[in-house]
């Protein structure tokens, strides 16, 4: 049995311990919904709050060039590039995630004329499903958009499709999928790749340069705590640059901006996928929480993923054995930074954990998912969220409950 | 002559100087450039920081239900509604005006599905004619868009005409075009009106219903004061509710958007043009900066605005006759919230001016732009930036500078 005091043991020598500090939380609860939205650090505040006084306050509208607002997009995404394995000036901060989509979408259809079909996953998070139909719809050609399972990739991939677009990290089942062997595969069929990073970004070690991977947008969200709503994130790999063509362009992706030229000419580089102004309030939020990154290594990061997550399903599985079904892949190469419990009372125990000071979240139609982020999370956070766990499951409401394991989605 | 003391009497009769305090203002400077970027109220300060602190830092995940965050863009969109004449339910907050026009310039065309043409001025701000040009690129059909003379729209209008799109006041000139009767016009040509109100919204009273215009979208850190590349908000006619389609759907317009579905099925009303979630940080900025127009009305504002850019022609033509082109139009029905004047030497005249402390911009190739926004400024900022004004004009620098008068573009 996994004691409290092995965990304890395990906080005093883990090296990102001291990150938590950076970070405002409630000490009675133990927040498990990092994945969903990340909790606001002391940087946020400070560097938020430097934009509204100084910035904005005092520089006013010089500030656009004083303060560097023009090039913001571009230098947050600079900050991000390491993450992700991009170099610099692939990445850029803009927009939200779908609108990211959509213009990836719309221009990589643009470089593969002659092909028909997009390929996405039925698993895939709903809205990406959504703009990628709205965008393919709007091609200028016939456009079959194909929601396989994405297992079948092989068998789907042949001369005909022009993209597929797949989530890193399954929303879901906290499934982490083989980029850079997906990528290989797609591009042997003369098709492009785009990756969504939602789940991925600041989860997951990632190497878009590595994998060749064509083009990739995320959020920042979830594990990079920009705050609620907080701006997207998009890579192009620098040989598309001045290739790809921006389809939702704007006057800050244009090559002269303060000339206010009839004719979009665009921007060098990622720029040209600037399309209007991200708030600088919220690029600010994002600026400050990725100071905590200063600090600490991806590879770091992960470490201490996997062994959160080994931890909590080993005492999942100890304490409650035969309870849930655990949907998240045991190999550590296919398992993002969350795990994903099935339970036909899903819905209950969450609400249930919420109310003892254990925050995660709940998917239809019966996946329970809790987020690990290294960053603040300790083991013995681990071993109380399990402890309430089990605390609730043996509580009048759910000792009696009949749950169906089915098989895991994986 | 008009004497200083004289615009010291206006300003102590004046019902709205007490909200100048609710504003971040340097007391050295006059800032004649809230038509580009409006500055920071104390409530902005108090709002963000509530949402940073209480509603983030503290609700956590929880506050998308708790804190209302869902509902926000609707929230915003209805304390936008009074200041342009719209009714609750018709207005939205969301994204940025480059992709509220992709979003209405796309979904319009799908309803004159005959006609080939899109009408836009010439003299647009140049992101509006990119995107309309983008947008239609990809219609599904093909259309021609038409960069006009807006003077010559009557001759352009035929049944070929799907929509029109103009904006409300001009950026460069401060031109204010007759929403009512222009739209009038539009309809009888069985096209559609799209209006921009980024020069319009907060600066000069408008009635949508009045006008029964179809679509809108506007920005809010000019005259709203929202900050640096604040939220956009986007007016559709609820007739046109439930008809209209977003053609760059995301999650947060669906119907269900917790039940996950695979097809799109859009929420009723204005919701359904929501794509994802704005940021709530710079939600936050604009919930703030509006709560100053809780206190005065869009009339108030109106004659105050017609008397500082009154008092601002006057000035200069009393103080430096002749020496400048007054480009925006003498008649109050036509003028913005702005005044223009053109001369050969605008870049540097604005340079130097800045220097002593007044701030206004430069639009190439001439133009010195010069905007009055009737919350925090005073007549004798009007008086003694054209005090600093004549000083500059009779400095070293610009006094034997040759300057082109042209005819007005008006």
């Amino acid at each position: 049995m996994i004691t409290r005091e092995e965990c304890m043991v395990l906080d005093a020598s883990d090296e990102l311990a001291a990150l938590r500090h950076e970070f405002t939380l409630d000490e009675h609860e133990i927040y498990l919904d990092g994945n969903s939205l990340g909790p606001l650090s002391k940087s946020v505040r400070l560097r938020v709050n430097e934009v509204l006084d100084d910035e904005w306050g005092r520089g006013l509208v010089r500030s656009w060039n004083d303060a560097g607002w023009m090039a913001a997009p571009t230098r947050l995404g600079d900050r991000i590039a390491p993450l992700i394995g991009a170099r610099p000036g692939e990445v850029l901060v803009a927009d939200t995630l779908t609108f990211l989509l959509a213009k990836l979408v719309g221009a990589a259809l643009a470089q593969r004329p002659e092909r028909h079909v997009v390929l996405t996953d039925v698993a895939n998070f709903h809205s990406d499903i959504y703009i990628i139909r709205a965008v393919c719809a709007r091609a200028g050609r016939p456009i079959t958009v194909k929601t396989i399972d994405r297992n079948t990739l092989d068998s789907e991939l042949n001369d005909d499709v022009a993209l597929v677009e797949l989530t890193q990290v399954d929303y879901r089942t906290g499934e982490s999928l083989d980029m850079k062997g997906i990528t290989a595969k797609v591009h042997d069929a003369g098709a492009l790749m785009l990756w969504d990073f939602a789940h991925s970004a600041g989860a997951v070690p990632l190497d878009v340069t590595d994998a060749d991977v064509d083009f990739a947008a995320g959020c920042t969200y979830k594990y990079l705590n920009s705050g609620p709503g907080g701006p997207g994130f998009l890579y192009i790999r620098e040989s598309w640059q001045g290739i790809l063509e921006n389809p939702l362009p704007g006057w800050l992706g244009h090559a002269r901006p303060f000339d206010f030229e009839l004719d979009y000419q665009p921007a060098e580089g990622v720029q040209a996928f600037v399309t209007s102004s991200p708030s600088m309030i919220a690029l600010a939020a994002l600026d400050g929480a990725l100071d905590v990154w200063d600090h600490v290594t991806m590879q770091q990061v992960r470490a201490k993923s996997l062994a959160l997550t080994d931890l909590f399903i080993a005492l999942v599985e100890e304490r409650m054995p035969g309870l849930f079904d655990v949907v998240t892949p045991r190999e550590h190469e296919r398992r993002g930074s969350q795990v994903a419990l099935r339970h036909s009372e899903g819905y209950g125990i969450i609400q249930a954990l919420i109310d003892r000071g254990v925050v995660g979240d709940f998917r239809a139609p019966d996946i329970c998912r809790f987020g690990f982020t290294p960053l603040y999370l300790r083991y013995v956070d681990v071993y109380d969220a399990v402890d309430r766990i089990a605390q609730v499951m043996a509580s009048e409401s759910f000792r009696d409950a009949k749950f169906a394991v089915r098989h895991a989605v994986t």
